[in-house]
């Protein structure tokens, strides 16, 4: 059996590449994940997908994810468990449809950046994965703010609210990505000299946009987080930081 | 007047987007820099997607990319001076299509990446610029070999064979994603604990790929890029380096 994890990008249907919908159309099942209430905008936008660009329609499967053990203070054996928990559920799903030969999953942004899809498909047996790459949100962040991500021949680094909070600024790059920040940790920065560009719901009709040198644009950016959150019951955001070389 | 910048991916047109195609049915006028006899293959992609994806066909505009100044020995001067001349080029293709509203620039993968597109079009007067994100390399090889950019919640460093053959590996991440790297710089690292993943043509029917212990695929990797290139006149790869952490 083929497991096809389908990059879909971030909520805007014209993310998706000719070779996604083609993808999707080689598919007998289609894994919808639902993830509570607070994110079903995103099961609703996998199903909207699914309508516009199926031209014979697979059946579709949804499923509830399971939760993170808030339990185990380990990071990692949380995580893993979880993982274990999901690929039950990929497994019970495929059970169910025994005539199934190709299997997609729709996985926002990319298959590639910080998604769990792959350690979960290497979970279960005497499965081929293909993988079709899907516009991503720094991506559409840079786009958005018409920026490039790196400067002439400039290394940057892409890592997570975590990260940041816990480490600093790291050396080797004068630009960062930051994703997974549910916490605003550029607030745990010495704002000197640091450009910020910020985007909350990139691709999105509810997209919002702001960018400015972080001690101005930093206070901004989080009242303005903490009322879409208050108003959609969720969020995501993405943002880039630029200093001056040695700044 | 309006600048569309189109990233298309890196070569196979099923990387386009339903944005992408979108925007640039929504040109007027298409501009297709051509790079020299080595590269024709690239513009030739150009006009390929042009065809197929056009409803109405545009104007197409082809120009003579400018060369760099191999007698400037300072390299942000050289690029200074260079995207000084492609920005001359595309105001004279402009300049001859009055009449134009919206003109698009088909650019190889993303415009955020590695790319001078952005860069050029700010010396351009009266212009307004929209960028449209595009499949990109990192993405391709990654979903070639089927594994992730990250390791669970780790950064990653995305930077360029200059970097890594002056500076070695970076502080700040165990893994690397290498671009425009001629001279195969990941052999100046030393090779215990580092695998990699290596692509050239990514996305282009020509894909060749590698990966494992670098110490062993290294040597191949050469060979296989200094044959590649004797082949088809030119090549582009990218490649992405991990090491166990502390390693």
């Amino acid at each position: 059996m083929e497991l096809v994890l389908v990059g879909i990008g971030t909520g805007n249907p014209e993310h998706l590449t000719l070779q996604a919908i083609r993808a999707l159309n080689r598919a007998d099942l289609v894994l919808i994940p639902r993830k509570g209430a607070d994110k079903a905008d995103l099961a609703d936008l996998r199903r909207t997908i699914c309508a516009e660009v199926l031209a014979n329609p697979a059946t579709l499967v949804e499923f509830d994810m399971p939760v993170r053990d808030p339990a185990n203070p380990d990071y990692l054996s949380r995580v893993g468990d979880w993982h274990d928990a999901i690929a039950a559920c990929w497994q019970a799903a495929i059970a169910a449809h025994p005539g199934a030969q190709v299997v997609a999953l729709l996985v926002w942004g990319d298959p590639a950046l910080y998604d769990s899809s792959l350690r979960i498909a290497a979970r279960l047996p005497d499965l081929r994965v293909t993988v079709i790459p899907g516009i991503m949100s720094p991506q559409v962040l840079t786009a958005a703010h018409g920026i490039a991500l790196n400067t002439v021949g400039a290394p940057f680094l892409v890592t997570t609210g975590r990260q940041l909070r816990d480490h600093g600024w790291p050396d080797g790059a004068e630009t960062l990505v930051v994703m997974l920040d549910g916490d605003c940790a550029f607030q745990t920065l010495p704002p000197a000299g640091v450009t910020i560009w910020w985007g909350a719901y990139v691709g999105m009709p509810q997209q919002i946009l702001d960018h400015g040198p972080l001690a101005d644009a930093g206070p901004r950016i989080i009242a303005a987080r903490a009322a879409a959150r208050a108003a959609h019951g969720w969020i995501m955001d993405i943002y880039l930081l630029r200093r001056s070389p040695g700044g």
